[in-house]
C-alpha cells in the first residue's frame, strides 16, 4: 500500500488540473441549453474510464442525459463493488453571490471552489483516482469493480432506474459504493448510514383570470398570492410539525442507541446558528438539532413567486401566484403517499375563492443501511487509515434516492462514503470541496477497496 | 359647436394614425434601458402641442423625466384649467400573454389594444383633439388652458411635487381637468368624485446568511419564505379585515347618500365575478364590493419572490424571500401614517428566527372632490352632450396622487374626467381603449370647454 500511497502523493498537481478540466464542463441537467455540455461531460467520464484502465467503457443514451459505465472484473472469487455517481451538477443561479465563477475552479484556503466540486464530480474523481493508482502501480485490483456515473442526479435520477432494471446482470455486484454526500465536520471522517427520501412538489394558485389593477380591483377578489400564503402558513403547526393529516404515521422512532450516538457527536446549536447568522434556530418541537435534519421528516418552501418581483412599484393583482414545497422523508415514509397526503391537504386547506393546482415534481424514498455490514465495517477501517482519526456514525438529511432503488432491484445495500463537509454549499452558490477531504478521500479509496475482500469473506463467515 | 363636432367626425382616420404613432413608443418609466424612450415620448407630446395651437410649449427637466407643459391664455376674464396628464406607461410583462405587441396599436372589435392606450396616452390624446378641433374652427378657446403632461405618473410622481411647487405661478389655475379614470361601464358615462391613496411597501425577509441546501439543513432553520408567508397570512383577519392596528382609524365612514347612490349603479356580483373567473369573491365583510372597491381602505399583495423559480426542481433553503405590498387608501387616511402602522406591525408579526425589512416605495394621498362644484356641474352636462346619457356619479378604486398635491400646492380641486373602462387591462397585458369612448371623449371635451364659464360664472356668483 505504501507505494500507491507514495504515486498519489506525487501526482497531486496532475489531479488538480485533470479536475479542473471536469469541473469547467457547466453540466447543469436541469438546464435545456446545457444539452451540449452535458454530452461532452459524459464523453470526459469515458475518456477517463478508459485512460485509468477501466474495460468496456460505454455510453448508454436515455431519453434524458446519457448513464457512463465501465468496468474491471479482474478478481474472480472476489467481492464486486457497484460505484455510482453523477457527472450532473445543479444550477449557479443567483450568480452574482459567487466569489469566482462557478465553473473556473479556483483555490482559497485549501478549498477548490467550483459547482460540482464536492456535489458530486469531485467526489467521482476521487474514485478515478484511486483505480488508477491501484492499476498503475500494482497492474490489477484486490476488487472486482463497476462503475455507474449518472447525468440527471439533480432532476430525479429520471431514466436510471429504468436502466437499473434493463441491466440487472451488467450491473450485479455485492454492494454499491457511493460518495456523494458529507463527513461530519471538517476532518472529520464519519460514516453515513441514513438518508432521507423526498416529495417535491409545485403548488400553483389560479385567482383571476388575468392580473389586474390592484387600484381598481384591490378588496373585491381573493388574492392569488395572499390564498397562497394562508396555505404555505398553514402547513407547520405553533410547534413547528408539519400539519398535514398522517404526514408521521410511518415515521419509524429514533432508537435510545441512535440517540445517544447523536449526541456523542460534537455539536453546538449556537455555533450552527452562528454559522449560518440567525439569531434563533426554528424546528419540531421535542428534537435535538441533529434529529430534526436527519431522523425527522420536514418541510420546506423551496421557492415561491407571484407578480410583480421587479424593480420599483407595479400596482397589479396577479392572477396566479405558486411555490415549490418539498418535504424530506424518513423511514418508512413513502414519497408516493406523503405526496397524496399533501395534494389532499392543500385541497382541503385552499379556500373556495381561489383554484389550486399540486404536481408531484419529483420523489425518492428515504434509506438506512446496517451499521455492522461488511461494506460499512471495511468503510470504517478505511476511513481510520485515510484520514488516521476513528470515524463517527451520523445520518444525512438529504437524499440519494437511487440507494433505494438499488436495494429494489438489485437487491444489494449501499455503503455511503461521503467526503463533503456540511458548509460546502452544495446547491448553492461558492460550493467548495475541502483538499484535505480530497485526498484523504483519494487514500481512504484504496484503503477500502484493499480492507473489502477481508472483511466481506473474513467476519461474515464466522457468524 | 356643429362645425367642431363635424371636424372631429371628418379626421378620424387621421386621429388614428397619430395616436398609433405616440403607443408605439414604449415609454415605461420604471425601466432604465427606456430612458431614449422617454425623451422622444416627451419631444412627441411638446411638438403635438405646437401643431394643435398651443403656446409657450417647454419641456423642463426633471430629476427623472421630463415634464411637458404647454398653454393657451387667449380668454381674458374666463376661467382657467389646468389638464394634466402623463406620457408615460406601465412594465408590459408577462409578454407572453399579449395577443398583439404591447407597442403596436391594433383594432379589434371596435378597442385599440396597445399599452398606454387608456392609461394615459390614449385619454392625453382626446383632450389634443379638442383643442385642436376648436382653435382650428373657431381660432379661440372659450377657457384658458394650460397642459401639465408628466413621465413619472407609474412610478409615484417622484420629481412632479417639487416642479408643482416650484412653478406655483404658471400652474395657477381655476381648476384641474385630469381624464385618467374609467367611466362605470361601457358606453356608460360617469364621473368619478374620489379616489383612492396608496402606500406601497416592499418587505424582505432574510433568514440564514446564504441559500442552504433543503435536504442538509431542512427542519432546523426557519424558511424566509415560509416566515413571509406566515406575515402575509396575518395581514388579513377572517373577515376579511387588516389585521394592522389603527389601520381603520381615520377611515371616513360612508354617508347614506353615498351608499345609496352605489346601489342604483347597475351592477352584479355574479357578473363580476363571472368575468373574473372566480367562483366566489372576496372582502370586507359588512360592505358591497363597491363600498370595498371605493370606499374602504384594502391591503393586497403585489409581488412575492424567494428561492428557486425556475423550471424543475430545486432543493435549496433560500436565505431571503420578499414581497411588495400595497395598501389602498380612503379619506381621511394618510399614506406615510398608514405606512408607519405597517412597518409596525411587520416587525410585531416577525418571529425572532428571522430579520426582516420594510421599505416605503411610494405613497399618495385620497382624494375626494365635491359633486356641486362648477367643474364637476359643468363636466355632467358635457357628458350628456358628449355621450348623449345621463352621467352616474362614482368613486375610483385606483390612485392619482397628484390630484391631492394640486389641492395642496395650488388651492384648486381636480375634475376626474375620465375616459376608461373598468375591464380595459391598464396595467395588465392587453391594455385597450374602447374606440366609442375615444371619439365621447373628444365630444364631451369640446363641450366641457364650452359649458365651463357659464358654470363658474353663473351658478357660483348666485350663491
Amino acid at each position: 500500500m505504501d507505494e500507491i500511497l507514495s504515486y498519489i502523493q506525487g501526482n497531486k498537481e496532475r489531479y488538480f488540473a485533470e479536475l479542473k478540466e471536469l469541473l469547467a464542463i457547466p453540466s447543469i441537467s436541469t438546464n435545456p441549453e446545457n444539452g451540449p455540455d452535458m454530452q461532452r461531460c459524459a464523453q470526459w467520464m469515458a475518456d477517463q474510464m478508459r485512460i485509468i484502465g477501466l474495460q468496456n467503457v460505454k455510453l448508454f443514451p436515455t431519453a434524458g442525459h446519457p448513464i457512463v459505465y465501465g468496468e474491471w472484473l479482474g478478481a474472480p472469487g472476489q467481492p464486486t463493488v457497484l460505484i455510482y455517481g453523477h457527472y450532473d451538477v445543479q444550477p449557479v443561479e443567483p450568480l452574482e453571490l459567487w466569489t469566482s465563477p462557478p465553473f473556473e475552479a479556483t483555490v482559497r484556503e485549501n478549498r477548490l471552489y467550483a459547482r460540482g466540486s464536492a456535489d458530486d464530480k469531485g467526489q467521482v474523481f476521487i474514485h478515478f483516482k484511486g483505480i488508477e493508482a491501484f492499476l498503475k502501480i500494482k497492474g490489477s485490483l484486490p476488487v472486482n469493480l463497476k462503475l455507474l456515473i449518472e447525468g440527471e442526479e439533480e432532476i430525479g435520477s429520471t431514466n436510471l432506474g429504468a436502466f437499473v432494471e434493463e441491466q440487472k446482470d451488467l450491473l450485479s455486484a455485492d454492494l454499491v459504493l457511493i460518495s456523494d454526500s458529507s463527513m461530519f465536520g471538517e476532518n472529520t471522517p464519519s460514516i453515513c448510514y441514513g438518508l432521507r427520501g423526498l416529495s417535491y412538489m409545485q403548488v400553483d394558485v389560479v385567482g383571476p383570470n388575468k392580473d389586474l389593477h390592484s387600484g381598481s380591483f384591490g378588496g373585491a377578489v381573493h388574492n392569488p398570492i395572499q390564498a397562497l400564503a394562508e396555505i404555505v402558513s398553514r402547513l407547520h403547526d405553533r410547534n413547528g410539525r408539519v400539519t398535514i393529516p398522517r404526514f408521521y404515521d410511518d415515521v419509524r422512532p429514533l432508537t435510545r442507541r441512535e440517540r445517544e450516538a447523536f449526541k456523542k457527536l460534537p455539536w453546538s446549536d449556537r455555533k450552527f446558528a452562528g454559522e449560518l447568522g440567525v439569531r434563533q434556530l426554528y424546528g419540531e418541537k421535542g428534537f435535538t438539532t441533529l434529529e430534526r435534519l436527519w431522523a425527522r421528516p420536514t418541510l420546506e418552501c423551496n421557492g415561491i413567486w407571484g407578480g410583480f418581483t421587479g424593480e420599483g412599484a407595479k400596482t397589479v393583482l396577479p392572477s396566479k401566484a405558486s411555490a415549490k414545497i418539498s418535504m424530506r422523508l424518513v423511514p418508512d415514509q413513502s414519497s408516493t403517499k406523503v405526496a397524496r397526503l399533501f395534494e389532499r391537504h392543500i385541497k382541503k386547506l385552499a379556500p373556495k375563492s381561489v383554484q389550486t393546482k399540486t404536481t408531484l415534481l419529483h420523489g425518492g424514498e428515504p434509506a438506512i443501511t446496517p451499521i455492522d455490514s461488511p461494506g460499512v465495517t471495511a468503510a470504517v477501517a478505511a476511513l481510520r487509515k485515510g484520514f488516521g482519526k476513528t470515524p463517527l456514525y451520523q445520518r444525512e438529511g438529504g437524499s440519494i434516492p437511487i440507494v433505494v432503488q438499488f436495494k429494489e432491484m438489485l437487491g444489494i445495500d449501499t455503503v455511503l462514503l461521503g467526503f463533503g463537509q456540511p458548509d460546502e454549499n452544495a446547491h448553492a452558490p461558492n460550493e467548495f470541496f475541502n483538499l484535505d477531504h480530497f485526498f484523504g478521500g483519494i487514500r481512504t479509496i484504496v484503503h477500502f477497496f484493499n480492507e473489502l475482500p477481508g472483511h466481506m469473506h473474513g467476519p461474515r463467515k464466522k457468524r
